[in-house]
């Protein structure tokens, strides 16, 4: 096509790595970012960004997320394993500095809620909690974590027990209009934006 | 939190299939919506439309997409086992009509680049044909696939060969800025829309 530039697999491995990273982490796409918290043995809270999450099914609702291999990123999925409970909170312009800033390697056992300024939110009984200042949250008790053999990368499988969402932002047939929410979505490893407004197609036929 | 509403899982699972398929499938946030395209064992293309796609690695580079259970969706999965090789393709403004009609449940071995007027374009020996419109899109061969237990569902994961670019919107870090190519995202079933332009942040420490 006109313009278009091919990339070869041996021109992307002879890169250097954060320019790969940079390259690989965009190429797929712009990303559902959300903020992962989970709870340390101490009981502390333990909040994380993550973009790599998917929509599994609806009936069960099942929703995904890869972590990074245990030694890159060892903190969420460990407390998920102990506690098996965690929530996911959607990310917006208001503390999209804040979520990113969650991203530095602090040590075991630090609540990046304090660190980072953002209010841990209780709800319902669950013993994680939720992000105050998101809009869109909902908890999710663990199914299943799947290795995957070729990176060392986890799929983390969770099952959908409570959701938190602003009535005002659920249409008639349940879609959720996620722009008017202004949830974020990322891009590559450093990259945040907004969307625009939604068009909705029919059902379609052949 | 003010204004927010709790839904429980008991009222989720009350509701009518298609309020919650639509709830569900947009409360894990807004997707890299994505055209994939494969190789019927008669030698014709199918294009279909795929929401659930998710970097896994940059090191090899994977990409993995969620594939529906094979009785709801089986002809991308059928021709990925069949010829290990398959492209993914954005989705711009100018043809996203096109691209929401390919999830119509068209008959097996149906082309549907002819059904919905998009051009199958063949480039560097790659068997399966790239769409022609689409401005950033790469081919894949597979790796694995991992059935999900839960429901049914498979995590399709392939290892990146070639990737075509716009390189005006390459950085100079290797970040591919998607806003500029209007690549889209989808949000639930049948919703779709373009972002604002990116904030990139520096790396985060503690």
């Amino acid at each position: 096509m006109l313009n278009m530039k091919y990339y070869s697999l041996n021109e992307i491995n002879s890169w250097e790595r954060f320019y790969r990273a940079n390259f690989i982490n965009s190429l797929s796409g712009f990303k559902p970012v959300s903020l992962i918290s989970t709870l340390h043995k101490s009981g502390l809270p333990n909040l994380a960004v993550f973009s790599n999450i998917v929509h599994l099914g609806a009936d069960p609702a099942l929703i995904g997320f890869i972590n990074r291999p245990r030694q890159a990123a060892p903190h969420t999925i460990t407390n998920i394993e102990n506690s098996g409970v965690y929530t996911i909170n959607h990310v917006h312009p208001s503390f999209v500095a804040k979520a990113h800033q969650t991203s530095a390697k602090y040590a075991e056992g630090v609540s990046e809620f304090e660190e980072v300024g953002l209010t841990p939110e209780y709800n319902d009984g669950i013993e994680v909690p939720f992000v105050l200042e998101s809009s869109v949250k909902y908890a999710l008790s663990l199914s299943e974590i799947i290795p995957l053999k070729e990176n060392g990368t986890f799929l983390v499988i969770g099952k959908l027990t409570h959701a938190y969402v602003l009535p005002s932002i659920v249409e008639q047939d349940g879609f959720i209009d996620l722009s008017k929410a202004e949830s974020m979505v990322s891009l590559g490893i450093d990259g945040y934006t907004t969307t625009g407004s939604i068009s909705r197609f029919d059902y379609a036929k052949p």
